[in-house]
């Protein structure tokens, strides 16, 4: 039986702009998603998700049937379907196509809200079976064969920021398909999260309708990617305050590009009047997540306090990436 | 005896940005400030504020002393220093410097709030008054004499906007000194106001300090400029539906700027999930007045129900600006 763990991210900056090649730094956080594998005697697949933060779903299926779970849900198919994909990865690099594996999944990641949920899965499952297997990976392996997995989930559309980040763990600069890690100092990250979720496919295409009508609009995007290549040096000097005001400005930003939300907007301002350093979305927005830098407890206490916010929780920097457990 | 009324105004498109020379898109609305001047036997002058949106004053003074009034609110001194500065304009334009005058001033234009209440009054009170002392300014004349008074009383710091937009009504474009009005469609704004009101002194050097600081935010002020201009062809072309998603865009750009606010935020929101056209802050920001586009009751009933909302009402295009009554 091999166990890995895989860490959630928190966009620090340049969401979005970073799908028209400006630089983005996402940040892995203490959340995280772990992978339980244990080679079988035949060919088939076991799927358990304990805890997904669903109700979670039992899947088994041999090598002529596909993976069909019984749920409406379509998270539900989606968790599947990432870790059907980062099962193949793992049997790929591992070399044994056809061997029989039982998968248990859980996270303390909340699904579709921006954290990275499914990055942490898929990199958590192929570093497990691939050590089953008898393959260590190093985390850029990882997080290659992870970005391939989510990649052929999502047809194509896939960045590697954050199966980058979840592999690697810290703080990342994402740039089109150089992804490095960066120097960070402490970072107190507290999030808030609506207990909701957006639609990534239309947001992203909502942008680009924007981006595409609108010079004003391109401009925008022009700008977010400005601000991370200056929150990058803030973030090299260990600049909180610094760091807190340009994800003040990269919120307002992403609310021009109509990513937002009313309950994103409350806890936003919440975290603000709390005295948080500063606080924005974080992902692809619409509802999920929001992150704040405050190491005090005030913003805790205030997003406890906002009808809006249905969880808060501190997450520091995940300074590990993958690990086996 | 004299009277003239003027209207307040929203910004459709435009504010802080037109500090730094961008176009800005300010419209009159249909809520007005009027005065009533009556020549007097001496030289004193006496103002009295019936209703100001404040608990109004009284004040009488000579030729030798200053204008002052018993009340700490610093609106009151404000609302006295423009009506006073309006008093001497018409005083010099009908070249009586010396002219007695009963100044009698009321407003439903709420103050501070974004809406232009003080242009307004000086715009009313100038035309009141020269018109009382045998001189009947054009509006042109009578937007140059108020722009004149707030220059005064605002130590050189004044926009021609806001007196122009009231003197002359409808929609106008303002860049730099240049002023002229534009053909625009019936536009349904609805107005929600907080109760409050932001310092706009504070305000304007908080963006001064991001533009200085970063290339970035002085972009985002050169994006305003370029709505701004697709603003106009949207209004050219009576595109309401246009004209309200370039208005939620705005009001992105001013929220990166840092002058939105908690309530004012939740406005917006409230009126967009109303089904509002569109919806930004209007003015300097930090508290005070949003704007939305709705032809239906939606959003006024939407924003009644929203705890932010101190008052909201519906304020058509004024197509008249300053008039005599």
């Amino acid at each position: 039986m091999a166990t890995a763990s895989a860490p959630g991210k928190v966009y620090l900056f340049g969401e979005h702009a970073v799908v028209y090649g400006e630089p983005a730094v996402p940040c892995a956080i203490e959340r995280r998603a772990r992978a339980e594998v244990t080679e079988r005697d035949d060919d088939h697949v076991r799927i358990d998700t304990a805890d997904l933060g669903l109700e979670g779903f039992v899947a088994e299926y041999g090598p002529e049937s596909a993976p069909t779970v019984e749920a409406p849900d379509s998270l539900l198919e989606a968790g599947l379907a990432y870790i059907d994909a980062a099962v193949r990865e793992a049997r790929d690099a591992a070399d044994a196509p056809d061997a029989g594996l039982n998968v248990s999944v859980e996270s303390d990641i909340p699904l579709g809200a921006g954290l990275g949920s499914s990055a942490a899965v898929v990199v958590a499952t192929v570093a497990a079976a691939a050590h089953e297997l008898g393959l260590d990976l190093d985390s850029r392996d990882v997080a290659e064969r992870a970005y391939r997995a989510e990649r052929d989930v999502q047809e194509g559309e896939a960045s590697r920021a954050d199966t980058f980040a979840s592999a690697t763990g810290g703080a990342v600069r994402v740039e089109g398909d150089d992804c490095r890690s960066l120097e960070a100092p402490e970072l107190p990250f507290v999030v808030g999260y609506d207990g909701g979720s957006g639609n990534t496919g239309e947001l992203v295409a909502g942008v680009r309708r924007l981006r595409e009508e609108y010079g004003f609009a391109a401009d925008t995007v022009s700008a977010i990617g400005d601000l991370v290549r200056d929150g990058e040096h803030a973030l090299a000097e260990g600049d909180v305050e610094e760091l807190g005001r340009l994800m003040d400005f990269n919120h307002g930003l992403l609310e021009a590009l109509g990513v937002s939300a009313r309950s994103l907007d409350a806890m936003v301002w919440a975290a603000r009047q709390a005295g948080a350093h500063g606080a924005k979305l974080t992902g692809a927005g619409g509802g999920g997540c929001i992150v704040a830098l405050d190491p005090t407890e005030q913003t805790e206490t205030a997003l406890d306090l906002t009808a809006e916010c249905e969880q808060v929780f501190r997450a520091e920097l995940a300074t590990d990436g993958v690990r086996l457990e």
